[in-house]
C-alpha cells in the first residue's frame, strides 16, 4: 500500500508519522470512551414515577461533577419536562431530591412553596450536582410544545414525522376519486410524495379499516397508512456513530422526551482505532468497505433492538432516525468509498445527504422509515461536529466561544454567532490512552482522576477498583499534577527531584502512580504532542479570527472523552486557553444531542444545513507557520 | 367467489352477464390481435440503407391499405427523418420506391428534381400505400431537433434522458469541493437530485477517468456517471402493455427514430382473455397478484431483450421506458391490488404515477433506469387511452373528432380540443372473435377480409392460406356484406333468401363462408351486442356534448384491432357514425405512439397529465337511458 496522502502532507507529516507508529498498538487497546474518563464524578440515583406514585424506571448514573440534574437525566434517557432551554423560566422540570441535600436556587423559591422546598423539590435545570444524590422524577404532564436539548437549546417540537388521523367518506359511482386522492384531499396541510409501496398497501388498508386510517409522513413523504387512530405513537432514534463508541437515544417524538439510551463499542473496532486505519482497511481489501459497512450497520441494529426493548417500543413505530458521525464513519456506513478522505487533498463525496431509507443503515425499524444524515463540513470536520455545533448553538450564542471535541482527530470551532471558524487537528491516540504504556480503556480499575491533596497525588479509579492502568482523563490529570508539583518541568521533562516514585527503567524515567501503574517520559511526550496539536489548532483559529486567548468567554469541552475531562487540568497543561475554569463547560454528547434536534425539529434540521454555509473551514495542513506554532505549544504554560 | 360488482351493476348487467358466458371459451382462443385483422392489406418491402449504400436492415411489413409509407415504417421500427408532423413541409422524409409505382404528389415536385422523381424518389409522408411496393430508406442525416410520431404529431425532441459530458478540474488543498459539488457546478442547466448509489459510484468513476465523465439525467435526477464521453448513446423503450398483445419500440433518444419494434402475447393470457378474468385471478388466489405481476414483467423483459438484440443496443444504454396500459394491467404490473377496479364503484388506487424504477417492471436496463407510467383517466379509461389521446392530439386538433379504441373494453373519446368527453363501453369479446363459433385468432388461414364482388362474397385470409376460421375484422366485413346483400335484415336476422350457403344446423341458421367456416345467427347477435355497446357509448357522448352524429369531422379507429378494421364495414354495421369513409382514419397503435412521445418530450409527458384535467369522464353505467339507447343501436343502419 502506498503511504497515505494524509501522512505525506507536510507540515503534518512529522506529527502524523509519529502517530502512525502507534496505530498498531491502538488496535490492542480498543478504548471505550463511553466509560466516562477523568475529572470528579458524582453518582445520581434517578427514579421515574408514574401518576399513581409507582416507580416506572430506576437508573443510577455517573456524571462529571457540576452537570445539571436535568442534563444528567436527559443524557441518560430519563424524561423530565422542560420547554425553556434550562433557564428556570418554564418551571416545568420539577424533581424531588429524596436522598442528599441540594441548596435551593432563587428560582426554586418562585416555583415551590416553602414546604415543597423543605421536602426536596427543586427545578432540575438549576440543580448543579456536586455530590451523590437520589432524585425522583414525576411523570410528564401535558404534551409539551417545546423541549430542552443540547447545551441549553429550547426547541419547538416540529418533528419531520407527522401523523394525521382521517375518517374518509367511502367511494360511490358519483364519487370515483382514486384512493390516493381521497386520502390526500382529507389532509389539507401536507402535499406529500409517496412510493409505489404506499399505492400497493393503500387499497387494502382503506377497505379493511372502513376508510378510517392514520397517515404517517416523513417530511413531505407519505411513508405509511395505518388502520385506525395511531396518532399518539411515534418514535425516533438519535445515533452518535463514533469511531470508538456508538450511542443511541430513543425519543418519543410526541413529547421530545428520551425513552431509552444505550451505548456500545463500534463493531468496526477490530479494524483499527481511528479513521485512518479504517480507511486503510477499505483500501487493502476489495471486500473491506463492505465488511466495515456491515459492522457499522450491525452496531446500529443492535442498539436499535436494545433501546426498543428497554422502552418496550415496537420498532415498527420508529419511523425516523438521525445519525451524526464523522465523514469517514458516515461514508463507510452508507457504502461510499472513503479513500479520498484519507488521501490529500481529502475530498468528501458529498457534504450533505438527502434523507435516505433507514434500511441503508441496516435498521429494522418501520420498513419505509427514514434516516437523516447530519451534514459534514469537511473530511475532518464531520456530521458529529456539525451536530455538536447545532446542539451548542454556535450559530446563535453571541459570546465568543471555543468548542473543542477532543479525540484522536480533534475538531475545533471558534465563533461568536456572527463569524464562525472551524478546523481539525490530528491529536493522535494519546487521549484515548492507546499510545500510553500503561494506558487502558475506561473500565473498572482505570485511573480516571488524579488530584494533589496535601502535596501528594490522590488516585481515583473507575468503580474504586484496584488500579489496572490509566485512561485519558487520568492521564491529563496526572501530567497536570506532576507539573504542579514540579516533578515535570514546563518543557515536559522529568526534573531530577527526590521522589521515591520517580525511578528509571530501561534507561527511561518513569513515575510510579501505583505499584504497577506508571507514567513514562515518552507517555508525557505523547500527551504533549496531542495537546500541542489541539492548542495549535485553536491558536491559529484565534489568530485568523483576530482575537486573543483571553477574549474567549466560554470553552465547551465536547465528545464522550472531552466531556469528562477536568477543566482545571485542561487549563494547566495548556490544552485550552487560560481562562477561569468556571467558563470551561462540559458539553456532553453534543453530537447525539444534535441528532436529537434533527429528529425533533425540521427547522433545526435545516439549521444544520445552514451551518455549512455559516462555518468557514480553515485548512491548517498547508499553513507554513504551523510547525513554529506547534513547537511553541509543546511546553506546559508557566 | 361473489359475483363481480362490475357484473352486478345495472344496466350493464344484462350485457355483461351475456359476455360472462363466453369468458371460459375466450381462454381457449387466446386471440392475437397484433396479427392484423380485417380490411385490405398491402405488403411493403423496406430496405434501410447506410451512407455507403449498403443495406443495414430489411423488413417486409403488412399494413392496412391507405396508410402512409412514413407511418408504416415508423410503426415497424424503421427510421425515416421527419420533423414537420407529416405535412410535407420539412421535406426530410425522402424514400425511393424501387419496385412498384407511386404517383408523385404535388409536394414531391418541390422536393425533388424530375430525374429523382423518375427514379422513384418520394416524400414518405405523402405516399399512400394502396399496393405492394419496395422502398429504400436513406440513412438519417443530421441530428434532428424534432420528430413525427402518433397521428401527425410533430414534437420537439426534449427527452427526459439528458447527457452532459464534462471535463472537471482535479481537487487540490485549495479546492476541496466535494465530488458531487465539483460535478454539478460544471453542469449549469440541471440541478438534479441523486440517490446514494450515485454517491457510491462517483468517487471511483471520477478518479478512474481523470475527472472526464458523462452525467446521465432522467428529468431532474442524476442516474448515472459514465467514464469518458458517451453523450451520443441514449435509448428508451415505449411499451404498449395490452391485455392481449404487448408491443415494444426501442427508440434512439438522440434522433427520435425507432430502432426496433417487437410484439408478443401478454404472458398473462392463460389467466383469461380480458381484464375481468385477470382481476378474478388475483381475488381467488392470494398468490395471484404476484403471479400475474411476474408474468407481465417477464413479457416486458423478453421484449426488451428482443428489441435490444435486433438493434444491437446494449440494454445498459436504455435509461428510460414509458409504459401505456389500461388501469388493470398497470396496477397489476406494479403489484397494486386491482380488485377495487373490478367491483363497483370501480376505484383506481391512483390516476397518475411518479416515474418509478424500471426494475419495478422487471426490466434489466440501466440499473437506475426509470419507467414513465402513462396516467389513467378512470378504471376503464386507462393509460393506453390517455396515451392514444395524446398521440392523436385530442387536446389540440380543433376539428370535432371521435376516437374509438375497439376491444373487449372499448374506450371512446369525443372532443374538439376545447371540450373533451370520454367513456368506456364493455363490448365483450366478439371483436376478438372469442365468442364466435368459428372465431380464431388472427394467424395464417384466418379470414381477415370479406368483400362483395359481382354480388358474391370474396374471402381473404391471412397469408392466403386455406381458411381455418374467421377473425375480428373478417367478422365485421362478413356481417356488413351479408347486410348489403340482403341476406341479413337490418334487425340482424337471417332473411329467408334462396342462397345455397344459408343452411340450418342444430335448429340455427348458419351461413357457410367456406366449406368449413360459417357464421351463425348467434354469432351475428354477438357482434350486434358488441357494436351496440360501442355505438351507445358514442351516441350518449354526442348527446352529452350537444352535437349530432353528422357533425363529427373525423373518426379515429385505434388499437391493434381497430386500426385494421375496414372503415366501410364499420359504417355499414353502425359501429361508427355514418360519415364519409375518407374521414374514418386508421390511427395505428396510438397507445405505443403516446408512450414514445412521453419518452421523446418531457413537455408531451406533461401533456398526458394535463389531459387528465382536460378530459371529462362520463360514467355510463348508472345512466337510466342506457338500456333504451342500447336497444335502439342493436339494429344495422338502413
Amino acid at each position: 500500500m502506498a503511504e497515505h496522502g494524509l501522512l505525506a502532507s507536510a507540515p503534518w507529516k512529522q506529527l502524523l508519522k509519529h502517530r502512525h507508529d502507534f496505530l498498531v498498538m491502538a488496535k490492542e487497546f480498543n478504548p471505550d470512551l463511553a466509560g466516562h474518563d477523568g475529572a470528579s464524578r458524582v453518582k445520581l440515583h434517578f427514579r421515574a414515577l408514574e401518576k399513581d406514585g409507582e416507580v416506572s424506571a430506576e437508573k443510577i448514573v455517573t456524571v462529571p461533577s457540576g452537570v445539571s440534574a436535568f442534563d444528567a437525566a436527559s443524557w441518560n434517557g430519563i424524561a423530565i419536562d422542560s420547554t425553556c432551554g434550562g433557564y428556570g423560566t418554564c418551571k416545568k422540570c420539577k424533581i424531588q431530591i429524596t436522598d442528599g441535600s441540594v441548596e435551593p436556587s432563587k428560582l426554586d423559591f418562585r416555583a415551590f412553596t416553602p414546604d415543597e422546598i423543605q421536602s426536596g423539590w427543586r427545578l432540575a435545570c438549576m440543580v448543579r450536582t456536586t455530590k451523590d444524590i437520589s432524585i425522583d422524577v414525576p411523570p410528564l404532564t401535558t404534551r409539551p410544545k417545546a423541549a430542552t436539548v443540547g447545551v441549553g437549546r429550547q426547541i419547538i417540537l416540529r418533528p419531520g414525522i407527522q401523523k394525521r388521523y382521517v375518517e374518509l367518506s367511502e367511494p360511490t359511482l358519483s364519487d370515483q376519486r382514486t384512493d390516493i386522492v381521497r386520502l390526500l384531499e382529507a389532509i389539507e396541510d401536507i402535499e406529500p410524495t409517496y412510493s409505489l409501496d404506499i399505492l400497493r398497501e393503500l387499497p387494502t388498508v382503506l377497505r379493511k379499516n372502513n376508510f378510517k386510517v392514520t397517515a404517517v409522513f416523513a417530511d413531505q413523504e407519505l411513508i405509511a397508512i395505518e388502520g385506525g387512530d395511531t396518532s399518539e405513537i411515534r418514535y425516533g432514534i438519535a445515533f452518535d456513530l463514533g469511531t470508538t463508541t456508538v450511542v443511541a437515544t430513543l425519543i418519543d417524538l410526541n413529547t421530545g422526551a428520551p425513552a431509552a439510551v444505550k451505548s456500545i463499542l463500534n463493531k468496526q473496532q477490530p479494524f483499527g482505532a481511528d479513521v485512518i486505519t479504517r480507511i486503510s482497511a477499505t483500501m487493502m481489501d476489495p471486500e473491506g468497505l463492505g465488511k466495515l459497512r456491515t459492522l457499522a450497520q450491525e452496531t446500529l441494529a443492535q442498539l436499535t433492538r436494545e433501546v426498543c426493548e428497554e422502552a418496550d417500543v415496537n420498532p415498527l413505530n420508529v419511523y425516523e432516525v438521525a445519525m451524526a458521525g464523522n465523514a469517514t464513519m458516515t461514508q463507510i456506513i452508507l457504502g461510499i468509498d472513503p479513500e479520498p478522505l484519507g488521501v490529500a487533498p481529502f475530498i468528501m463525496a458529498t457534504a450533505d445527504y438527502q434523507p435516505v431509507d433507514a434500511t441503508e443503515l441496516g435498521l429494522s425499524i418501520h420498513p419505509r422509515g427514514k434516516a437523516i444524515i447530519l451534514p459534514s463540513l469537511g473530511a475532518y470536520v464531520g456530521g458529529d461536529i456539525v451536530a455538536g455545533a447545532l446542539a451548542s448553538g454556535m450559530d446563535r450564542d453571541k459570546r465568543l466561544r471555543l468548542f473543542i471535541d477532543v479525540g484522536t482527530n480533534c475538531e475545533i470551532i471558534l465563533g461568536n454567532g456572527e463569524k464562525i471558524l472551524a478546523t481539525a487537528a490530528p491529536a493522535g491516540p494519546a487521549f484515548e490512552a492507546a499510545s500510553i504504556k500503561c494506558g487502558v480503556r475506561a473500565a473498572a480499575g482505570a485511573i480516571e482522576t488524579v488530584k494533589v491533596v496535601d502535596g501528594k497525588l490522590e488516585i481515583g479509579t473507575i468503580d474504586d477498583a484496584p488500579a489496572i492502568g490509566i485512561c485519558g482523563s487520568g492521564l491529563v490529570d496526572a501530567v497536570a499534577c506532576l507539573v504542579q508539583l514540579g516533578i515535570l518541568d514546563s518543557s515536559g521533562k522529568f526534573n531530577a527531584v527526590d521522589d521515591p516514585n520517580l525511578v528509571e527503567r530501561d534507561g527511561e524515567k518513569i513515575y510510579m502512580l501505583t505499584e504497577d501503574v506508571f507514567l513514562s517520559q515518552r507517555d508525557v511526550r505523547e500527551l504533549q504532542f496531542a495537546k500541542a496539536a489541539i492548542a495549535t489548532g485553536w491558536a491559529l483559529l484565534a489568530e485568523e479570527f483576530g482575537i486573543e486567548d483571553k477574549d474567549i468567554q466560554q470553552v465547551l469541552l465536547a465528545g464522550s472523552f472531552g466531556s469528562y475531562l477536568s477543566p482545571a487540568s485542561a487549563v494547566k497543561i495548556g490544552l485550552v486557553p487560560k481562562i477561569s475554569v468556571l467558563r470551561i463547560v462540559s458539553a456532553g454528547n453534543v453530537a447525539g444531542e444534535g441528532a436529537k434536534m434533527a429528529l425533533l425539529s425540521t427547522q433545526e434540521r435545516h439549521g444544520a444545513m445552514t451551518l455549512l454555509d455559516e462555518i468557514k473551514y480553515v485548512e491548517l495542513s498547508d499553513r507554513e507557520d504551523f510547525n513554529d506554532k506547534f513547537v511553541e505549544r509543546l511546553a506546559f504554560p508557566v
